[in-house]
């Protein structure tokens, strides 16, 4: 009963998101033996304003 | 110190999770013998857009 | 497609979490309008030597 | 900078999830247009006693 | 490797924010001895409509 | 009512989470404006054989 989420910046297109959930899907299907219907993915769009790395926000030039 | 978070597509009213937070914090000090006070809950709405089953982003016709 | 995580100390019993999930399930179902079958619970237990509050982890007499 | 979560079931072998992340990442990096060391999967396994679906502990027979 | 989720109220500001990054990146490559690089912190604004104290919302008077 | 989750591989001690704990509560009080006792910080370790940076499992030499 795979449940997947990725937290990424915005900016993706609709069609990005469904050929990445697509794709996740089918390896999880095909590596964790699963069926595609048990799996779910979530996209969680995080600004890159609300993301820090090394401790500077990541919209900062 | 209950923390429960409920993620579920956009739509419900304020009322609806007014009454369902009630709902959820009433059965947590009921049954997990806890306080109403200790007891929280979230909402995330994640639209059918960013959430896929089997493959398919749930906002497909 | 509501899916409720519910982060909590150890302790509780299977019967506990099962009776959980039950009320939890029908209070989504009847106030959210959705199905149960759709409704996932999933619990998350934190020992007390991993959460803090006040800055305190709570372990602590 | 995307960050992927994978709650499931225990069970999975070592190599599985060594599988899964390898596929995971290739799918994000080509699809979302990322690096691969900016790629994190992470697995999450919640046992069957703590997954409930439509209100019952998935450990039921 | 450690990713640091705060969620909290909408209001901060992203100097706040900022600081907030910094202060936690700090303390967590001082006492956890990793790296500033290896250390994410991600902020998740939740609307006080949408988190719950005790059975109700916070944005009730 | 900052929530804050730390997720990091494991291996720190009690007393490293107790310091950790401490400092993050005084920076969200500090820079976030709110009070410790509405301060949650909860860890969640995660195996580095669960944790994958571009598509390889962290334990992995």
């Amino acid at each position: 009963m795979p449940m997947v989420r990725v937290e990424m910046y915005p900016g993706r297109t609709r069609q990005q998101k469904a050929d990445l959930a697509k794709a996740i899907t089918e390896a999880v299907v095909k590596i964790a033996k699963t069926t595609a219907e048990a799996t779910h993915v979530v996209f969680v769009e995080v600004p890159k304003s609300d993301w820090a790395i090394a401790g500077k926000l990541t919209d900062e030039s």
